[in-house]
């Protein structure tokens, strides 16, 4: 009588963990989605801004950038040299638009892809819109928001269009 | 004192599920990265091979692959068509080395950063070979095992080589 109530409570708590913790989950990984959404627009605007500063914030200490055409920048230091080096070109600018993103059950790892636009001046300093689709991976540590691990783009076939 | 010993058993069983859940979540994202270290391996002799069929099967239904130069591919249908045509260029080979993986705690989620190499033939006929630095990312459905649902690659800077 005892070990049959002792095996029914055991039985119930574990069910009611399970169970709490999959409806948390599913909850979890939907609100992250948006979130994410959110923060990679407002990552754009930073970027938009030209602030060093505030657009290094989304990068993980560890991260690994490789956009179409230039070398692999691994780590927050050579990030920040490309991101500096980049915003003082005159004419420079850059923006992006998450189409999607998923997060895994566990919350801590997700991705987005991406379509990014980079404005460049061309040889007669006229400005020149160049399309990428992106793909970047985010890592979220214990006690920490999202961050940037991976980031990945490249151009689709076609021109680049002058503006 | 029956209230205090259901506390005890409800107590308990909960911070042995947990415990024991987080423990084999640790040994199996080690253990699944080094297994997606070997499927992206297999995957590679797969093409290697030139068979449409073995290289299909690690692609999910819902796959997007954006390679450096061609359209976006999504789903399958797609995809095969892309694989079919590049395995019936003359001269066409490909091949790639995973560097890293890594798996999200739920096991639902992974990515691996590769580096591939193309084989095409130039004007004059004569093979040259495309570097490429490549990320994909992988996602396990329940009772199914990992398949790849986005495929991203671009050349680093410098020019290929001939062979």
């Amino acid at each position: 009588m005892i070990t049959g109530m002792w095996r029914g409570v055991a039985v119930g708590a574990g069910a009611i963990l399970l169970v709490g913790c999959a409806t948390a989950r599913m909850d979890d990984q939907s609100a992250e989605e948006a979130r994410l959404l959110d923060i990679s627009r407002e990552w754009s605007r930073a970027a938009g801004a030209g602030n060093v500063d505030a657009v290094m914030r989304y990068w993980a200490d560890d991260a690994v950038v490789m956009m179409a055409g230039l070398p692999t920048f691994t780590g927050k230091d050579a990030i920040r040299r490309y991101v500096t080096e980049s915003f003082d070109m005159p004419g420079f600018a850059i923006s992006w638009e998450p189409l999607e993103a998923h997060v895994s059950a566990s919350g801590d790892m997700a991705y987005i892809v991406e379509r990014s636009r980079v404005t460049l001046p061309d040889a007669q300093g006229q400005p020149v819109v160049h399309q990428f689709r992106a793909v970047s991976i985010w890592r979220r540590d214990a006690g920490q928001d999202w961050r940037n691990v991976v980031d990945i783009s490249n151009a689709p076939p076609g021109p680049a269009e002058a503006h």
